[in-house]
């Protein structure tokens, strides 16, 4: 069921701190942000060339990384972002054995314009996995 | 200076519960857990078409990730390793930066058989950062 890892966001405090650090300390290639207001964060795509890293950082009110940064204020990795064949399949497999799906259950338009849905970390030993549509 | 995201580790509880997850609810393949009792781990590597996961689990006295999981009892995403050319380079330039590597700054041989350093994570935004040596 789990296909290519998609991204492995990070939530970080300050983006343009966190942006500079990328790209001069760890010399890799770094996007302008991105303000992506209906998901209520800000990105910016780390270029590896296997898999996106995403720095995050909160953008209006109710962003659903704030009460992660009031818990990690020097922020911390958030998610890790699996794509899946088919995302109906997965979800219906996913509740069949037990798992929650955040929110009412029904895949959303993520950041990327595919579908998406996230599993409740308390199923998944503390990690946030989000599913995207391939 | 970054290349591939060589793998995202997690942290667990309980291995044999983690590795079911992964195999039976998300639908990943799974390998069988290997002890490394010089690395402080029973690690289970989680098969994806670009990149490794890998499930963690305490091994012994004085385990590395032992502190974490205090702190995170659930688990959680403990690091993530990227690959990098020329390893020493990557950590002159890193010193030459400001950012500090743990330990005594040289690379050590990890759980792959290649060098690894870790950086700090309050130099990278709350995320513990590996550097494996192509």
């Amino acid at each position: 069921m789990l296909g290519r890892v998609n991204h492995v966001a990070i939530a970080v405090p300050d983006l343009a701190a966190a942006t500079a650090a990328y790209r001069d300390q760890l010399g890799a290639s770094v996007s302008q942000p991105q303000p992506l207001p209906e998901h209520g964060v800000t990105v910016v795509f780390v270029g590896l060339p296997n898999a996106k890293v995403e720095l995050l950082e909160p953008l209006g009110e109710g962003s659903p990384i704030a009460a992660f940064l009031t818990k990690n204020p020097d922020g911390g990795m958030h998610h890790i972002c699996y794509e899946v064949d088919d995302i109906l399949a997965a979800r219906d497999h996913l509740v069949a054995s037990g798992a929650r799906v955040l929110g009412n259950g029904e895949p959303k338009i993520g950041a990327h314009g595919k579908s998406v849905l996230f599993l409740h970390p308390k199923d998944f030993f503390g990690t946030l996995i989000e599913l995207e549509q391939l």
